[in-house]
């Protein structure tokens, strides 16, 4: 371990310029050494999937290689895991390479939302679903810091396209906000304690994310307690004065003189508060402390090939099983098999998208050598390209490909097509405009399916695919996601049954583009995006519009069959206090014939609450592998935050009422289902004048006072606005204050007066 | 002719107390009068499909009766028409009963969006489409201003709900404000100078509507020219003084004594500007002297016939065929037939909705005695009630209901079954929760299918029901909305063929309440309710989204059939200038075998524009009549504002480039399409170091000053943003300010700083 300096000690002895040159780095990757008091620089790489650490002469912009590393299964299929356990031995893994390599901050997870399928980014995010992001983006930060180096959770927050990412506004609701953009981030900072937070590119509601107090300061430090530093994504600060007040301690890449001179000028003038510097510059020298405390000496090594077969385990496990026909999956084992594989992608593999996280992987498989290597020595495998990577179009090359596709498919016992989207499609720095794949690997697809009877269509892509295209010509799909340099083995293991499919989308498969929830309002325009769906994000509005998909959020098959079982719920404590546990307990039982693993989903609705909420939401999940006819328990606990809904103005709520609690295996395959009362004592809003006639009458007191009030007539009928209870409809959502001047209702201001001040009394 | 008095004299001898008092009415339904200075109150009454003039002892609550009226069709029936003339003549009537009945300004028209097809006072507005509503909004206004009195165009602005209604914030962006829910509101005060314009009673964008200065004067006065007075909606005001610096002159129903007081108190004070109570008092009083310059006596007479023929003729128009099988309507005339006709809203008729648009009609027809009266004299008419318009539940007295309904259809020709919503579904003051007809009629429509193969709908309702329950059992289905008093008859006019339906959907009919772009937003929660769909509302959003709809939004057959042709499109003038002519020609001719009106319908799509367009939008229509085999041309002249849209910051903007005009029978009718391309000099937006390195690339002068300033290698390779292509497409949207802090980019803020002082030189 190496010595390390006091924070207090230094921070009494830094000169103003030093504290602000704290407070942005030294160079592309690395923040300031002040030699003078004994404080290093310590080194930040990209990530989050594998170390992007790059060699002193290249650069972040140019294709300048970076030093090997393991690429693991990007977050596209690490989120289609599922698994919490894998994704944390994956983060020990990247925190150990990161040691080797000398960084001591890794830029990841990246846990924004999939808002839309066409972020040109979502193969670096894991889910459409907030607790899904947010318990796996934990699970990731532990593992890395297990290994005394710093995560930074990015990007924060609501930066959920590329178009036009470093100046438009995110336009969204407080609601929205809470529940769907700020949720993952929130669990993950409160279990996992990230060193770092990276502010995102975009404006929200009109701030810069990297200048939002609200964001910054309010939220994530005062009610979530992050104690960490806050690092600006490269290039994301515009007013380096605004954002230190606002709460963002580093500046990277830093604006060498620029930066530190405008900040010292304010300091000078008045416009900065010395102890907001102050604040920045110790909270930057307790990181180097941490990571200096922590590290080690690099010495460039770590367990490639144990960490090879860890990215092959995690692509295998994400990998979605969406249809399986007639049980084609796994590919018989039987004696004499010939197999046809076809496609250009199952030679030159697609395994990661192109941007900041791209990695220079240490080994790379491909599914052509890989099922060659698996399968057995009396089974023949015929390859064809099938299609080309190159966009550019040559018919005669075309039609020789697909003749070669047709020729190993022919009287083949099956054809695995290995379909998905080009270098270039993915990337960081745009979004795409659909969701089709290359007409020729369609082509190339239907060719197969005219051939052999039994076609296996592999997806590899990093986010949504027009599947329409695919279905009528495979009985099976397997989704393989961007699954690192191990993804060709991990899905030759899948097709061979060696291990088998324990996926599940993290996003919901739309039938049509058009029917995404988020579709009329991405990716905005004229600077501005306006989140107009709300909540209803990804399965949450497709099921509450009960719009059909092609595969919901959390579908995935396997190679068995599971039952649910003796759902039982018990309720204990209460909302008020915060004590409310719902304990959920069934039974899982594998009803197969194989081993397999289960995602056991639990889904949370509230009927009662007096805002439009989705029919189900995601609550908490467990995956659970179980051999034939084995069963077991598995339970949940839930709290009073999995039944609260976001009241703008009010925080967390949690509607007294009957809540429902479904337990299943997709958002659309709910097995089990139980209803809940929860007790929760309503918020008293104050009787005004602008309260309504309805709301006055359903105030005990007040209800009674002005019925009281305005009284009989002569034949002792009642009066006034309680005459005619049509007419009482129609009115019923007037303030008392504008009803007070019209005729006949039989009250008047100073009969409110007075009413109010008797309820006033009475509590 | 009244003496008028001089408005100039009457406010320079008022003093505070009297012009706060002129802002304020006298009472429910009047002006204040000044006795001392010969300035007499005026009369308001509710509409706006008839005359709601309430007698001295009724009030506006109570279900006190008010005079009798001629009921017109409401405008659900109106907007259905798609006929301005017909709209003008109606306009004109109701002129006349104002008159006579002592009214100054009648309430109307409503023209708020159909947003929602829940809204509860849909029955009161036009259209989903601010062309409809806008063209017969001044329409009406005309007919009704010819006469001598005047309008209060309604709700401005933003109201299309009930619920909340009085403190609900719409919270909705520049672009959907402009482009929908104000382009009617401003063709209506732009071509038909209104005298009034009421505001609404809800918050837009946070800001009460009564007290919204952007609302009522930058917008409505500085950029429209309104020149009339702003009336609050009846309990609309909640801040006086605020009410009144913003814009609002009259408030009413007037707070006697309070908001008075108020006033002289803030003028006291210094909190209001007494030239604003001056603007205000001024206003009004030219509103009362115009009043009573065109005024005469009232003397309580109209012709009550003739407008109850036109009642009837508007009811004819406001008719919509939806579906007509095998020609099943008009019924046919033949000796000796027997029709059934079945339902009690046949007998016993829902024509007008329920609030403050209730209307005491002078006559009342029902289809019942309509068709006997209009059936020759051997035809043989069996009613049966069929189902109860009580919604209380009687298994044994419907069980009979459904019996009688049975016989009466068994053996019978054709069966006519009258469907619709109960009084108290459709009122002002709360939302419907569904689409559903009630279930007992659906039960009876099943029966009578069930005996007899002909089967004609007719639907009597002010907003869509969900047609998917009349489908399987009617091979007709009239949509006749709520008709008015002349109802009844017009109805079976229809039936018989003595007239042709010719009226259009204005709104949409859904396939299910969960597609309406809308939905999930409304009617909002917790005080605010999110535009969410922007621009993309009724047929804008399901066009947008391609989702099938039960009948699109300008659908309408009738009994004979059209052909379009020659579609001719000459462009003149420019864009720039406001000169844009584009003329639209084509013919249309009569291809069917009876005489028949179509309603010829003009749609623009934009594909040039930088924003998201709507595929099609309504830009003009005309309602042609036709004999068999008659052709007639038909001509149209669009300007630049039906190609512009609003762009946030720069206002109606035409996109240069090409735009395509559809003429046809319907939003997903479009008989024939050309492309017509439109010169417009693009904005120039300067250049900053905000601006991407896309943008600057795209500068003839910065990007080649950018791209010589980064030079080449010493191979004579581009360097820097310009080495790698894919590169560069990742970081185009960078700024290039943060751009130049990164490494190997080829340029720093000296070089840009440098190019962009040539960039200003060079202009």
């Amino acid at each position: 371990m190496s010595d390390t300096f006091d924070t207090a000690t230094v921070l009494a002895d830094l000169t103003t310029a030093e504290k602000a040159s704290l407070c942005l780095g030294s160079s592309f990757w690395n923040t300031r050494a002040i030699d003078r008091l004994g404080v290093p620089a310590i080194t930040m790489s990209d990530g989050p999937h594998g170390l992007r650490r790059q060699s002193a002469r290249a650069d972040h912009v140019g294709a300048g290689g970076s030093i090997p590393a393991t690429c693991f299964p990007t977050a596209s299929a690490l989120g289609s895991t599922w698994n919490a356990e894998l994704v944390r031995a994956v983060g020990e893994a990247l925190g150990e390479e990161a040691r080797a390599l000398g960084v001591s901050i890794l830029l990841g997870p990246g846990i924004n939302i999939k808002r839309s399928p066409l972020c040109g980014r979502n193969f670096e995010y894991f889910a459409e679903d907030p607790h899904v992001s947010g318990v796996l983006g934990a699970a990731w930060v532990d593992g890395v810091q297990s290994r005394g180096v710093g995560a930074s959770l990015k990007h924060y927050a609501v930066n959920n396209q590329e178009t036009d990412r470093l100046r438009v506004s995110a336009e969204v609701d407080e609601r929205t906000l809470r529940e769907i953009y700020l949720a993952g981030f929130e669990r993950v900072v409160r279990e996992a304690s990230p060193w770092t937070v990276m502010c995102s590119y975009n404006k929200v509601n009109g701030e810069y994310a990297s200048q939002h107090r609200g964001l910054l300061t309010t939220i994530l430090r005062e009610e979530w307690g992050f104690e960490g530093v806050v690092v600006s994504d490269w290039g994301a600060v515009h007013d380096r004065v605004a954002a230190l007040a606002a709460g963002l301690d580093l500046e990277m890449p830093p604006k060498l003189g620029m930066s530190d001179a405008e900040i010292v000028a304010a300091v000078t003038d008045g416009r900065l508060d010395l102890a907001d510097l102050d604040r920045a510059a110790r909270r930057v020298l307790e990181l180097v402390r941490r990571a200096v405390g922590s590290g080690g000496a690099p010495d460039g090594g770590f367990d490639v090939a144990g960490h090879h077969e860890l990215a092959r385990r995690a692509a295998r496990e994400g990998a979605v099983l969406l249809r399986n026909d007639a049980g084609l999956l796994p590919l018989a084992a039987a004696p004499g098999r010939r197999y046809a594989l076809v496609g250009e992608l199952a030679r030159t593999p697609q395994f990661q998208g192109t941007g900041s996280s791209r990695v220079n992987p240490t080994r790379l498989e491909n599914i052509l050598d890989e099922l060659r290597r698996l399968l057995p020595g009396d089974a023949r495998l015929d390859f064809a390209a099938g299609y080309r990577l190159e966009p550019e179009h040559d018919e005669e090359t075309d039609a020789a490909l697909l003749e070669q596709a047709r020729t190993a498919a022919r009287g083949a016992d099956a054809a695995i097509v290995v379909l998905g989207l080009l270098p270039g499609d993915e990337s960081e720095g745009y979004d795409r405009t659909h969701l089709q794949l290359p007409a020729p690997q369609i082509e190339s697809l239907r060719a197969v399916a005219e051939e052999c009877r039994d076609v296996v269509a592999v997806l590899v892509d990093g986010s949504v695919v027009d599947v329409s295209t695919v279905e009528p010509h495979a009985g099976a799909i397997l989704e393989c996601r961007l699954g690192g340099q191990a993804a060709g083995g991990a899905i030759a293991d899948l097709l061979l049954g060696l291990a088998a499919p324990s996926g599940r989308l993290a996003e919901t498969i739309p039938v049509r583009l058009q029917d995404v929830p988020s579709h009329l309002n991405f990716p905005g325009e004229e600077g501005s995006v306006r989140y107009g769906e709300g909540v209803f994000v990804g399965y949450r509005g497709f099921d509450a519009t009960d719009r059909p998909v092609a595969y919901p959020f959390g579908h995935g098959l396997t190679y068995t069959t599971f039952g649910y079982d003796d759902l039982a719920v018990a309720v204990h404590g209460s909302a008020d206090d915060g004590t409310l546990t719902v304990e959920v307990g069934l039974t899982v039982t594998n009803t197969g014939p194989r081993v397999g693993q289960e995602v056991v989903q639990v889904y949370v609705g509230d009927r009662a609450a007096p805002v439009h909420r989705p029919p189900h939401e995601l609550r908490a999940f467990a995956k659970v592998s179980l051999r034939p006819g084995e069963s077991q328990p598995v339970t949940f606990a839930l709290g009073a935050r999995d039944f609260a809904y976001w009241s703008t103005g009010h925080g967390w709520t949690v509607a007294p009422g009957t809540h429902t609690i479904h337990v299943g295996a997709s958002s659309r395959d709910l097995r089990l289902t139980v209803d809940v009362e929860l007790a929760a004592t309503p918020r008293r809003v104050p009787l005004t004048l602008m309260s309504t006639l309805d709301e006055w009458i359903a105030d005990p007191v007040a209800g009674a006072a002005l019925r009281e009030a305005v009284g009989n007539d002569d034949q002792g009928r009642p009066r006034g606005v309680f005459a005619d209870a049509a007419v009482a409809r129609t009115i019923g959502n007037f303030p008392v204050s504008s009803l007070a001047v019209f005729p006949n209702v039989g009250f008047d201001h100073a009969t409110l007066q007075d009413i109010m001040e008797r309820v006033r009394i009475s509590r």
